[in-house]
C-alpha cells in the first residue's frame, strides 16, 4: 500500500480572473505549481511515498458560459445541445493553461478529460473508468482534472465540477492508500463566519450553525460556491473519513507548507 | 438500429506541415470542417440517420516528440518518465487547434481523451470506456480523437494512434449500425503503385503484391505511415467486414463527395 495521496482542489476563482471572462490568473497557477515542486523535492529526500493528483474549477471561462446555456440541467431547449461542445471546450482551454503552466516548471503532469471517464445517470455516478488514473499515479506522475460538461444517460449530459470527480478519485482510491488529504485552494483563508473571522473546523454537528452565512463564491459559480465546496467536504469527512483543509491559494508559500504537513491558517472539514 | 456511422480518419501529415515542427495547417483544417457541415446539410435534407466520428493524427505536432523519447516502446530509460507528460501535451495540442476550428465554422464537435478511456497490456486494448461517446453520438455530436500517449500496464505506456482508437469504435459500435463506413483522408489520391498510379483496391489477397511498395508517409511517422493504415483497414475488412477508402484531402471538394456516398478517386480497402 502507498503512504499517501494528497488531493489538491484548485478552486476556478483562485486561477481565473473574475472581472475579464476567459482570462486565466497565469501567475498564481505558475506560483502554486512552483510550490508544488518544490514540496515534491523535500518529499523526495524524505523518502516518503507520497502521490498528488489535482483538479481545478473552470472559474470564468466555464460558469458564464455554463450559465448561459444552463448546461447543469441537461437538454432542456432548442439552444442546449448546440451550447454543449462551447461549454465543453472552454473547460478544456483553462485546463490546457493550468497543464502547461505546470509542465513549464517541470512538474510531470497529464490531463485526463471527466467527459471520457465518468457517465452520470441523473447527475450520479453511474459508470467511470478510473485505471488510466491508477496507472498513472503508479508512475510517478500528478492526474490533472477540471471541471467539466459529461454526458448523461437521463439529462442527455450535465456539470460536473472538479471537486466532485476528485471526490470520486478519493472514494475509489481509498484503500489503496493508508491516508488521504483533501487540500481546497481558494481566495480566502478558509471559511469565514458573519464577521469575517476563519472558522478553523467545521463537523457535520455543526454545520447547520455555519450553513446560513456560507454563501455561493461568486454569482455565475454554477457549481454552488464555497457552499458546494463544503458539503462535497463533509460527505468525504462522514462517509469516508477523509478530512478537507480550506486554505488560501493566494498566501505565497501556502501550498508548498500544506504539502509538507505544516499547520497553517484554514477550515478543516472533518468528521469529528 | 441507427442507419449509418461514417468513420473519419485524418491525416496527421495531412493536418500538420510537415516542414516545420508544432505547426497546424489551419486552412486544410477549416476547409475540411466546412466540406463536413455542408455535407451534413444535404444529410439532413434527406433525413437518414448519419452520424459522424472523427479521428485525427498528431504529424508533426507528436511524431518528433515521440520518436525522441522513444515512447512508444513505453518505460525504456531514465527520460522514458519525464518525456511523457510531454508527448501527451502535444498531442492534446493538435488536437485542441482541430477541434476549435471545426467549432468555428458550427460543428459539434466534442474532443474525447484516448488517454483517459483506453487502457493497453502489451499495446493491445484491455479495457475501455466508450459510453460517454455512445451517449455524443446519441445526441448528434460529432465525437473528435486524436493519436495520443496512453497508458499500457506492462509497459508503462504506449502510443496509440487515431487509427487504433477509430477501429477500436467500429469494433463496438458495429451492432448499432446497419453501415460502416471508413474514410481515411490523407495527401494522395489513395494508395499508389510504383508508378505512381492510385491502386484502386487492395483486399488481403492483393495486399502481398502491394505490401513492398508501401512505404512509412514520412520519417517521422512513429505509428508506421502509410502501410500502418492499409494494415489497420485490412484487419477491418477482414475482420468485421467493414470497408476503408484512402482518398486525398487536398482535393477540394472530396470529403464532401465522398460522405454524401458519390464515388470518387481513391484506394477501397476491402474483404474481397
Amino acid at each position: 500500500m502507498e503512504e499517501q495521496l494528497i488531493i489538491l482542489k484548485l478552486g476556478g476563482s483562485l486561477i481565473t480572473d473574475k472581472s475579464k471572462a476567459f482570462t486565466a490568473r497565469e501567475k498564481v497557477i505558475a506560483r502554486l505549481g512552483r510550490e508544488i515542486k518544490s514540496a515534491l523535492r523535500v518529499i523526495a529526500e524524505e523518502k516518503t511515498s507520497t502521490k498528488i493528483v489535482i483538479g481545478h474549477g473552470s472559474g470564468s471561462f466555464g460558469h458564464t458560459m455554463a450559465a448561459k446555456y444552463r448546461t447543469q440541467e441537461g437538454i432542456i431547449n432548442s439552444k442546449s445541445i448546440p451550447g454543449f461542445p462551447l461549454v465543453s471546450d472552454v473547460a478544456i482551454e483553462i485546463n490546457r493553461i493550468v497543464t502547461k503552466n505546470f509542465l513549464k516548471v517541470g512538474l510531470r503532469a497529464v490531463s485526463f478529460s471527466p467527459m471520457s471517464f465518468i457517465l452520470t445517470s441523473g447527475q450520479k455516478v453511474k459508470n467511470c473508468f478510473l485505471f488510466p488514473i491508477i496507472q498513472a499515479l503508479n508512475l510517478g506522475f500528478i492526474p490533472v482534472i477540471y471541471g467539466d460538461v459529461i454526458f448523461d444517460q437521463k439529462q442527455g449530459f450535465c456539470i460536473f465540477s472538479g471537486e466532485k470527480t476528485l471526490n470520486l478519485l478519493a472514494k475509489n482510491l481509498r484503500n489503496k492508500f493508508k491516508k488521504i488529504r483533501i487540500i481546497y485552494l481558494g481566495e480566502t483563508d478558509g471559511v469565514y463566519d458573519k464577521k469575517g473571522k476563519t472558522i478553523t473546523k467545521i463537523t457535520l454537528k455543526s454545520f447547520n450553525k455555519f450553513e446560513k452565512m456560507i454563501g455561493g463564491s461568486h454569482s455565475t459559480d454554477v457549481t454552488g460556491g464555497m457552499l458546494h465546496k463544503v458539503n462535497e467536504s463533509l460527505e468525504m469527512a462522514s462517509r469516508y473519513n477523509i478530512d478537507s483543509i480550506i486554505i488560501s491559494g493566494l498566501v505565497h508559500g501556502n501550498l508548498k507548507e500544506v504539502l509538507l504537513g505544516k499547520l497553517i491558517s484554514g477550515t478543516t472539514i472533518t468528521n469529528g
